[in-house]
């Protein structure tokens, strides 16, 4: 079973600390802030990787359940919103919004929809968020 | 609500195409493939940004709960491994292993693993994988 690893570093308080996450692979690393994830600031959050790693699963997914049923897209794009609210009080990632525009030749529209609405409920990242996470999905055939 | 975004793109099919994932932030953007999520090879997945999403939420959440308990972490370092298993057929992310040192003057060893595993069930990416994803923890003060 594949394993992936990052780690991060929180130095300091919550207010005027800073953290830094990095991915193992070498692929990726960022720095975050009170301020950036809660305040709106410029920068990153530990939801825009939410964010990446649902874009990533699902355009992946909905491409291999396109070839799957015999019309392969040429080109899936997903941008994934990611939105950190507040419920009774308590932090929580309440939604994924997610907009998939699909290249995929010899499919008619609502069979695209379709694909697209099954995905949203069954890549990996999307079944790890089931239950807790709203995940919506506007697909576009292009 | 602060909402983050990112955005993939998959082009082609599933066991020759090739993935891009992009954080509208520009704090990151990684390629991946078949090859690199599913067997192992070299580079990053989406399960990495899984990953770090969890270990940066972590380490913040687990300094603020700290904190707020009154003994103040200068550092939490948290490391989260994300493996994608096969359950009845079908791929999941089976687990969020996470490793934390904390450098948490006036605390006691105790003290801090049961901090480090309340944290394990209430930070926001926790709860946005809890009943989904089986998420351990190992704490180790420092």
């Amino acid at each position: 079973m594949p394993t992936s690893t990052a780690t991060a570093v929180w130095d300091g308080r919550l207010r005027d600390g800073s953290g830094i996450y990095r991915a193992a692979s070498g692929a990726f690393a960022g720095a975050y802030t009170y301020k950036t994830r809660f305040e709106g600031a410029a920068g990153t959050t530990p939801e825009e990787l939410v964010a990446a790693a649902e874009a990533a699963c699902y355009s992946m997914a909905l491409s291999a359940n396109l070839e799957k049923a015999g019309t392969p897209a040429t080109r899936v794009e997903t941008t994934a919103r990611c939105t950190l609210g507040k419920v009774d009080g308590v932090s929580r990632i309440t939604t994924v919004a997610l907009t998939v525009e699909g290249s995929v030749p010899g499919i008619d529209a609502a069979t695209f929809r379709s694909a697209a609405e099954a995905t949203r409920e069954t890549c990996p990242v999307s079944r790890a968020l089931h239950g807790n996470v709203t995940i919506t999905v506007e697909a576009t055939l292009t």
